[in-house]
């Protein structure tokens, strides 16, 4: 539907020469590991076009990623799989591979605040979120429309106070008939019970709208009026059963003065919102973040 | 409209207790300015909510914005105007004054790049810009659909290579036909005419999307990318007929690092287009922005 | 001594043609207290070079700072206070009127991190800092010859552990002699007991090495690094009772990543707090720091 | 020289318990490059501390930087060095092996502002430099004593008008004496000749006070603040004969307002200068930058 798409973002693809086939990989520490994986992709004949790597040294850890250019890939996707397998068993590895355009399917979660809705759409209509949106889920009508119009499934779930267990079993649910494998919550307001948290660990990312870990819980702009800070902030971060303490993906701040209202600190952190979400599912879907306990490991672009 | 305004941003108005009336005004520097005006204001009975004021000491000049809640003022607006007539003339100012509910009449002009637009249609239904758009002209089919269902007129006026002095003209005279206050180049990417620079002088804001005076022309983001410079920008800034040369409102900066390609410094440069646009028109909005021959004071809020 | 001067800095003085009067004002809010304040200046035939205003229209607060060009004020500051006194009265107003040049005494307190120190020493050579430093205090010995080579005092005070309360009282006992305005704890790492910072209250600069409110209280980098922000910072504060809970004057930030370790952090974050303590200080010794309750006005320059 | 080395920073030295080796290296782009380098490092048993890579696709061009853990290498420096040697040749590279104790030595040059002189010292008493300053040669007296008390040596070489040539050849002699590996000119203020840019290319440094290539030249701060723009910035960048136009190494800016005048950016900017100045020689001498025709490589830290 190309032109459906240009006009809803007017911006054209831009044409990749270069499909990727991604290496993600996390293990404990060890001498020659670079050499080990570099040698493995080089003896099937991969140009490596990005590299980044990380040795946490206290803790003894190696993270990596890797961009092979897959036309330089001498085995199929498949194949290449089953040989990394015994390498990444002997290097007690977390580990995925998977080729760029095998998109991430992504689920919004949103309430009543659209701005990182309609953000995150635009971007991804611009092709700067890579991956897939399979849908959205509300727990509100108002959205509908703003979905719909995109050619994207709207899910309506209602949060009754007395029903809400049941209501957010039947969103997981939903999140797994969509074969969703990352969910947004792009300013969803509802709490996600611990269970579903341990379930999707590493596959939820939330925006918090307050420079974490300042002023989590309710209502951060009107603590950080009170506070009189001259920087506010917002926080894209894994949700954990612990609210607003999940591992921290990405922040952003804006300068902010005496003269500023809570409701103009509101309006100056949607901006501050919608830079750190979309940056923190940006990477997300590059296979950019690795988690490792409670820090994160974020190979920027 | 309001179900349809929830349904396109989320955003609840913010009911403003405060109707302001806002008295903007420039001057030659002397003795006693504060006095006179603001005693004026006391002796209409007004109650000052917002006071801005700057004097370039250089230029011997006085800039001042004063936001008078409406309210506790003893005349009607059109008396208010009739009283300070001959204190403007005593002190040889250039001025205004209107209720900040008469809202400045904008048309937005875009090519085929739509995100500045579609962030301009956003903050417009967020309430973040303080003004009535009353068109969008382009001179590309695009993005009829985007505004058409925000209710809003589109106009298509082609530019011909051949005819675009033509063209032009007829756009000239349909923003007079829309009753514009101010137009808002939104990634347009037409040379506006000398002799329309001079008849709105102080009316048409660009944004260009590079740090200027760096960059201007075509291509500032490859440009930037051959420089090799290690932060990009956007600049906001008031249309003369010396391309890209105009009196600065805003500007907006990202880091970028040796890794980003052109593609990624349009990418990220997009976000800076889209802040310094949105600031530098909510500003102009809101007599907020006074501009003094190449200089721009800007009582930013 | 100007030879001692440019050795220590290389910056030459930059002769202010125009010596200023300051006037500093809050009171509570009302109809035609700009033209109040203002009338009075003008009768007086004060010429304003620079007024800021602001309205707590929450509080009905009103803050005030006007530069008046002292060369034209018809009366001396002694008899210019003393026809204020009445109309500070009538408005119930707090009010200080003084001429920039009668500098603001200050006293450095540090221990045995001394970046901030220096950073200080160097700008207030660098005429940044609008004020006279009297004498610094540390409870280490570290720095007696840094403070000495510019001609400055340095006072040992040591901090026993068995008798810290006495010690601290000596410090006061010296602010007094002193005959200090403004107390700047540079990394001081003492905590200042309540009942001096009763009586100093408003007058006690601290520079806590983190975005507070996150982080209070000891290692804040440490504690950084375990959250794995991304975004670190300082504040720099006025002293309460309660452990870094004080108005908050101004705050920097450092984007960091996860390959920064603490040591990294603390590298970083020291450059965050010279910049947030030096213009805290700057302000405050230029008036335009106004406290209200547990918020700040701060009319930036 | 220990307690004057705390004396003069307050900074306790952090023991780095991992004395490390580094290897940079650009070279033509090819398969297998990355398991060719780690290979050989593995095969000397050499365990990987941090690894940077950049592969520029449109140039077809290979960067590295490893970071090697001393302890383990099997082999002393120089045999390691024989034996990358035809490793280097077949692989066409431009390569250095060195220990980072063998620090980088470093000339600074001033002439009469003191800033960026006066925080390189400080810097790198706190270690944040990882270099030897060697010398510090001046055109003026002026800092001879803030030179000399750090117990660095101070050559002034005057630079009469008519005998400049001549002057700057005694310069470069010297810097040949002092065995420099890099020149800084911190705010020297003198054109170095073609000549002599050509012999040290790559190795002469310099702030330029422009957000470059915005208003390269004299006055930059002048140039800046009649174009009325409303960010500032410095520029860090190497020396070539084209008068400001070298490769970038990095940039900091800081956002301005109308009311500042132009002595106002002149010190706002020297804060600018100081980072961007400060992290390039940071970066130089932590091998952490590669030069390729006009672009720069910078692996942050």
């Amino acid at each position: 539907m190309p032109g459906f798409r240009s006009s809803s973002t007017g911006v054209s693809l831009i044409c990749r020469a270069m499909p990727l086939t991604l290496l993600k990989l996390s293990c404990p520490d060890r001498v020659g590991l670079m050499a080990r994986v570099t040698g493995f992709i080089a003896a099937h004949g991969g140009s490596l076009c990005e590299v980044n790597q990380f040795t946490d040294t206290r803790a003894g850890w190696f993270f990596a990623r890797m961009a092979i250019d897959s036309k330089t890939l001498r085995v199929p996707l498949s194949e290449l799989r089953v040989d990394f397998a015994p390498v990444g068993a002997e290097l007690g590895a977390r580990w995925t591979i998977r080729r760029e355009t095998e998109r991430v399917r992504v689920v919004l979660m949103v309430s009543r605040l659209g701005h990182c809705l309609v953000d995150l759409l635009w971007r991804w209509r611009a092709e700067e979120l890579n991956c897939d949106i399979v849908g959205v889920i509300s727990n509100h009508e108002e959205f509908r429309a703003t979905v719909e119009r995109e050619g994207l499934p709207f899910h309506h779930i209602a949060m009754p106070p007395e029903g809400k267990m049941e209501a957010l079993a039947r969103v997981e649910h939903l999140w797994g008939e969509l074969g969703a494998d990352l969910i947004v919550l792009a300013r969803y307001m509802q709490v996600i019970p611990p269970d579903i948290c341990e379930r999707w660990m590493g596959r939820i990312v939330n925006i918090h709208h307050s420079f974490l870990p300042a002023f989590a819980g309710a209502n951060p702009y009107r603590q950080a009026w009170e506070r009189g800070v001259k920087i506010i902030g917002a926080t894209c971060h894994y949700v954990t059963a612990e609210l607003d303490a999940g591992p921290i993906i990405e922040q952003e701040v804006v300068r902010v003065e005496h003269f500023h209202t809570p409701e103009d600190l509101l309006r100056m952190g949607r901006d501050a919102e919608r830079q750190a979400l979309s940056r923190g599912v940006r990477w997300h879907t590059s296979d950019r973040v690795l988690l490792h306990g409670a820090r994160v490991v974020v190979f920027r672009d």
